[in-house]
């Protein structure tokens, strides 16, 4: 007699599923911070399967829409992402998962996928003390 | 003689445009991040008008996807956001938005949108040495 699988490894659970706001092409946003240094890491995107990979497995699986295919972080880099937490937010639309980010994140081999891509930016003057 | 407005004023400048990677929508997903605590506060989304907007202002605007207008957030509740840095991703879908929030970030009162939102997940086992 084989083992009996629960319909909940083989899918996402309803509770989570029903708070998803999905976009057009099923997706939701995902947000990947360092979880002790709070560095945000890249943003990537998921459906429910690959929200479902992340939750169960313990490392990272995205959906890339470029390629429409699932991606496990780190499996052709080794650059691996090990979940530590995930949150979904308010409206459903976004995730923020906490990792413990194995090597860089981004592809070019920068840390984070925004190091060194700084915008030019109109910022709140800030009130400074002349020096006694 | 009216002043002269430079066209960088009405409109993203060409360089950052053709850098940005829209979704079907014209959208970029904008990861909002408080600038000391590294606390990430909510995602929300920007066409180029709301780019431009947070970049010359020196607060966050973002488009609405259920409402289709602009936000700058804070307008209606008070609770603003004052832009401390921007970056853009390595491919040019996802902003950061590093910011001092003023006051909790949700709509809901909690001070980011993912707080006390975590899903259930399987994380890396971790070692714990005995107590000698």
């Amino acid at each position: 007699m084989p083992a009996q699988i629960s319909s909940e490894d083989q899918q996402l659970s309803t509770k989570i599923a029903e708070r998803l706001k999905r976009d057009e092409a099923g997706l939701v946003a995902a947000v990947v911070q360092q979880f002790d240094s709070k560095e945000v890491l890249m943003l990537g995107w998921m459906d429910d399967e690959a929200l479902r990979r992340t939750l169960r497995s313990g490392r990272v699986t995205f959906f890339s829409r470029s390629r429409q295919e699932y991606w496990r972080k780190g499996d052709t880099s080794g650059h691996i992402q090990m979940v530590k937490a995930v949150a979904l937010d308010c409206d459903g639309d976004a995730l923020l998962i906490s990792v413990d980010q194995h090597g860089p994140a981004c592809h070019t081999g920068t840390r984070s996928c925004f190091d060194g891509r700084a915008l030019p930016a109109f910022v709140e003057p800030v009130f400074v003390e002349p020096v006694a």
